[in-house]
């Protein structure tokens, strides 16, 4: 039976994934962080015994503290199995010759990429002790293929996804080195696109409904291998290349 | 004959690819840039009529706006034919599971990726019309192999450089875009790795002196074709896998 972290679990993938996470079988205690646990309404409305709703806002190092200490409080002994940085912002899609804000670039940096490092960070010392007791744990980045490096040269230049693909290619680079810098801890990282996902970010434009990623990405995390350690998938394990 | 504009040029990589490029017969004009001018002694003391130091801190917008200006005036109608972003910091290598700072790491976000982000898009308009006049310009990323995702998973752990080789992953998505969106304006991006160098930031231990490194990654950048466009090479040619 495992314990599970979504960040960003008020709403989108987020909130899919917890809800998912909550019908299986394997999984016994669910937390889902929200910056703003009042205005959760859809997540509250899920009331689960499994599912504990805790406050983090992901980019304040207080506020990061004091999740590890209420999760910690939570899964005990036990530790944390598996995290999900799912908790992201989309809105850096500007022409690279048009106007583009210092600000609001290094605000999708500190969300998108800087706080899943200062998140897997500070709950270190929980996957650690999950990982101890059986044999892994596993942290999940709920990302995006536009980070992909190789790929990107196909996309039309219409697309002007810069300065959010730049963040992405970033997360991938964590994603690479906690593989390798917590492989001897058992503690490992894997990469995930969800695919283009009807959501606040993905629009009702997108392909996909919110149970058409995160049915089988749900599946996907909870299957992971030292096989997928340190790699890229899309949600339906398709592997993506850098 | 060509222009060319190196950012932080008062040291390191940045003053060797200045002397080299003052040294190089096919270049009429290079712009020099340093934080802080008055300190640029080493920089000053190059004084040859080819050469135009003026100020820019690569974080400030204003700042850039500033140079822009002053660089219109040096190349004129010619525009300008090569930006090398060469400018960057390098203290971010910080285990993953020690004291990471939420300051630090933006910072090198800030002065690495988001500065030839907005560098580039300011001078966009220079670079243009360098292109229009000679079939093509060229920016140049002075980056790093450690931003390389391939193979990131073959450096020991030891090396805990995660939060500046996010950065550098970054960088190599800046240029694939440019080389996409920029294609049809005839403005090329390419990202370099300058090798090991005995500079502030390699420190003395380091591989190659910076006559090693900056002789070979002169020549290179001048004789980029439309070949090189959005890839990623070290100092002496070599292909560097994303």
């Amino acid at each position: 039976m495992s314990s599970v972290l979504v960040t960003g679990a008020n709403r989108g993938i987020g909130l899919g994934l917890t809800r998912h996470l909550l019908f299986n079988p394997s999984v016994a205690t669910v937390i889902a962080t929200a910056r703003d646990v009042d205005s959760a309404k859809e997540l509250k409305a899920l009331s689960c015994p499994k599912l504990h709703i805790i406050q983090l806002e992901v980019v304040n190092e207080d506020s990061i503290a004091n999740a590890v200490k209420k999760v910690s409080e939570i899964v005990g002994e036990n530790g944390l199995d598996f995290l999900i940085n799912n908790a992201g912002i989309g809105d850096a899609m500007t022409p690279l010759n048009g106007e583009l804000s210092k600000a609001k670039i290094a605000s999708v940096y500190e969300v998108n990429a800087i706080a899943p490092l200062l998140i897997s960070n500070k709950f270190y010392p929980l996957l650690k002790k999950a990982a101890a007791k059986k044999g892994s744990a596993q942290i999940a980045m709920i990302s995006s293929g536009l980070g992909s490096l190789e790929t990107s040269k196909n996309i039309p230049k219409e697309m002007h996804f810069t300065p959010y693909g730049m963040v992405q290619s970033a997360v991938n680079m964590l994603t690479r080195r906690i593989a390798v810098e917590w492989k001897e801890d058992n503690i490992r990282a894997t990469t995930f696109c969800p695919g283009w996902v009807k959501t606040d970010m993905g629009t009702d434009k997108a392909q996909y409904t919110v149970d058409e990623s995160t049915i089988p990405l749900t599946k996907l995390i909870l299957s992971l291998t030292e096989e997928h350690n340190g790699k890229y998938y899309r949600y339906n394990g398709e592997t993506i290349p850098w």
